[in-house]
């Protein structure tokens, strides 16, 4: 069984091209590329991208795209890296548009490239609630994996519970 | 809901104390410790240590002192971090040892302390397979998650499957 | 013998502080106090703070400012933490403004924060300048330290030669 | 002008190969490739390796012939990456052996591998004492640059003084 990717941007892909004249953080390849590198996963994978985009700026359009870009595809199991701001729009989103099938959301609250970053763990995570469960729309932050019905956020730590 | 760390050793943990005259590397502090300073956890958690050794120099005996220890504890939700050379046998002496609790054997092929470790992805897994799951003994490596009695080693790759 | 390093901002600084609604790179601490820690150097040293810019928009009374900082300390060996688009001018401000004392400016391509940045590498060169040369203002970046007077850059690669 | 990079082991190149039933930790290829595709350099250079020592199994022999190997070289400038235990002989037996020519030797207390290693560090020291010398043999460490004839070693700290 293939697990199936999907970048949309957020924190956890936030790079920082080199340039002369001016400096930028921008989103660069996907961090799953690199994170599934280092685990040299016992199962098969592709990793394609739907956006690059900070998750305050993900329209409502952007997650139908998402939903029809899922339901297009033959795969059971998604895992989305998403930015950690609308994670729980998103999944409500997801949920609402796609059955039988099952999507977990992660992202990471500093990017891949920093040597402190939470984004391996989270990703990690996220990979193994995909082969835990079945069908459903999950969050996986911060090492509890809910339901995009159950799942909370504290707007002053950023934490999910 | 607190979840406990016992660290026993195996590669996770290797680290390099500077000597003079010498080198060498030995077991320190859990790894568990760093990586869950970057993750930030929504949970309550304790790490304790109940040996440290290369799994394959673990016995019997040390064996069932991990499971007297577990039992001993009035909490349901443990990770071990152990050598990835013994994980099953392990896992299968706890599975007959110990009933009504959940625990989640880990580890990783390259000590957390490498840049391009796998001991945190490793441990976000295990992490989340205790926030989906509620007894039972299973070991979380490579990206699968599986009970002692369907998990299988290659002994080619090192690879869990 | 005490080394003076002074912080003014630039790539090597840049961090990602953890906010919820929205995000940014930001200035933090000097990242030398964390090189220097795994470095556990062989020489006094002190971290200051003259300010926090990116290098483009540090203006000549910036530059001024800096000058009398280092004139107004009794210690001789300075290496300065800047920017990489404006180390040419603002060695030249201080070649004409401070007298019988070692400046050596360095700066990084990527911030420290990035796990493959070249920030360790980059102090480190300054540091070895700092114990072979007595006096002047040197750039020491990409492997070569050579004088205001003397160093180009590249500006299509960004490298200092 | 072509600076070449010769590996004899030490800590420095310390890694750690996959392999199941049993670990081990032995010298992997030269962390020096590694370090300067971060800094991404403006000089050339070439990276060769002489022998894979812990440095207090290097001989006699071993260190005449590593004078042989550079006296057969027609550049100017080495940089010997070593184990931090004798690297004091090794340049006594250089300067003996080797006229007219720049070598500088470091290394590191935690190998490369390691996030927390002083290895970028120590490499670009050595780096800049290319940029900054002519002739004779050095040892870069902890932030110094000294020839052999005045390097001393705290034997209780291992820092080099």
């Amino acid at each position: 069984m293939k697990l199936v990717f999907i970048q949309t941007g957020g924190t956890i892909d936030k790079d920082y091209p080199q340039k002369t004249k001016g400096w930028a953080f921008e989103f660069g390849e996907p961090a799953t590329t690199r994170i599934l590198e280092k685990l040299n996963p016992s199962f098969e994978y592709e990793i394609i991208t739907a956006f690059q985009k900070d998750s305050l700026e993900i329209t409502d359009e952007d997650r139908l795209n998402l939903a029809q870009l899922i339901n297009s595809r033959s795969e059971q199991k998604f895992i989305i890296t998403h930015g950690t701001d609308t994670m729980i729009e998103t999944a409500k989103c997801l949920t609402e548009h796609i059955k039988d099938k099952l999507i977990v959301i992660t992202g990471a609250m500093l990017p891949e490239r920093f040597y402190n970053s939470d984004a391996p763990i989270q990703l990690g995570a996220a990979i193994a609630a995909t082969s835990l469960l079945k069908t459903g729309v999950f969050i996986a932050m911060h090492g509890i994996v809910k339901s995009s019905a159950t799942i909370k956020r504290n707007l002053d730590t950023g934490l999910y519970y």
